[in-house]
């Protein structure tokens, strides 16, 4: 069941990154590269940090078709995806909290330390946007506003402490996933944010 | 052969963002700097990115001195360099097409998949570039037109392929070249470029 | 007393960093993870280039704490830190020397060459604030201005060669302090600057 929501957030994601993509006017080329570096830009900055390989696209190459592939279609279907806006918050989310899960569970099989694998799960969830925002020119969005990296941190925090304390896998990876879907999105419905750190002195 | 071409791409690679330095005030360490990282970057992103270590300018430090120093003595001819702007673009589409084959050859000594091999040689050939422009603070050229990436692309499929089914490689070599020069010239030349998506929706 | 420096300089970059979170209306918890990147990631991108694992970092979790938490406490008492300039750019400067004599460590002890040695030293000094400046949306200053990289080039040139010509290894780290640390702050003091590269033709 992970692996069915992983292959459908990394669409999410390509397709979120093309309508990105269409603000800073790329072509279709662009489009569709900015779609897989972001969808998979997240897993693969963390193996690279802990020095992990293949990294998930060099073992399997369709992963870049089916990103590559979504972010072109959304150039096609790009003004029902904006009417879809809800269903894409909804997506994103349940991939955030997917991706830390997986982030979690490779640090964990490679005998890192839970810090780690909380940082791991925080990498795997949250840095494809941070390169998407990159390659876009902007202020990365996850270092603004929003409750986004937090309940990323929150989701791998409880997910290992669950696990650390003999709570089954099932049932972990399904309370993760509850709570984690029900912080993301009653933050955004109510519109909750850290308080903002402005300085404009020397 | 290919390896006096790649010194020279090398070369040509480290001028050209010399130029793009100048055009955002660098002084002359940053011109160095910039020229070595983005003639020497997409082989490094391309390695990290596939696990192989060491990287070519560890292996081979000289290379710094040439890139760094190419790019500091078009310091000092600018003038001429920009004049030799049709020299530039001839030596960037040798340098593309050179690159592209260098990176699909590596992969697959590697046993790496044609898929992978296509995408290694296209960010052998492309991301040199890209890290150019995120260090000048620019949304990179490689996102926003010109036929570029694909003919890297098109290089990779045609040169796997014609492996695959038993051409020679110098035959191949040589093929590969021709196409990819004259795509990239023809591209140039009549100003193909691929369809822009354009977004300002949510 | 090379280990209490680095864990200070750590400190007083995430604490810089905090101030650059500032002036892009960071919210607290992109301050955080911008000081830990910024102070952590010259030594990542170093051992990520020489293919050294695991990472400072993944080995030392509460690097993360301590980096993070430098820059948090920053956030309250901006006020007092930006009073403090001084002190700051001593400690930068400070920490630019330590971090450039751990690099050309680390690399010596991998059996690189000295070039490479030297390059080492450069990456763990410099590329943090490249990597903040980058999140910060802007071309980094380290390409723009200052005797910054050089004073880590100096440092790492000096260190390496006194070590080769046999000087103590004690008395090599204090007089590459003593350089670096004058060198930098005489640069600052004087207003020394390379000359700028401007550029605006094609």
């Amino acid at each position: 069941m992970l692996h069915g929501l992983y292959l459908m957030a990394l669409v999410a994601e390509a397709m979120s990154a093309a309508l990105a993509a269409g603000r800073r006017d790329m072509d279709w080329f662009g489009v569709a590269m900015l779609g897989s570096i972001t969808a998979l830009g997240g897993g693969s900055c963390r193996d690279i940090l802990l020095g992990r390989h293949p990294l998930s696209w060099v073992a399997h190459p369709s992963l870049l078709l089916l990103t590559g592939g979504a972010a072109l279609g959304t150039v096609l279907i790009a003004r029902h995806v904006a009417r879809l806006h809800r269903t894409f918050l909804l997506l994103d989310a349940v991939g955030l909290v997917v991706f830390t899960l997986i982030g979690c569970d490779l640090a964990r099989a490679m005998g890192l330390s839970v810090a780690v694998a909380v940082v791991s799960g925080m990498i795997t969830g949250c840095f494809g946007g941070v390169l998407r925002d990159i390659l876009c020119n902007e202020v990365p969005l996850l270092f603004r506003s929003e409750i986004y990296a937090s309940v990323s941190l929150a989701v791998g925090m409880l997910y290992l402490g669950a696990l650390r304390f003999g709570v089954p896998h099932d049932i972990t990876v399904v309370a993760a996933m509850v709570a984690g879907l029900g912080l993301r999105l009653t933050a955004i419905a109510r519109g909750w944010a850290f308080p903002v750190f402005r300085w404009r002195g020397a």
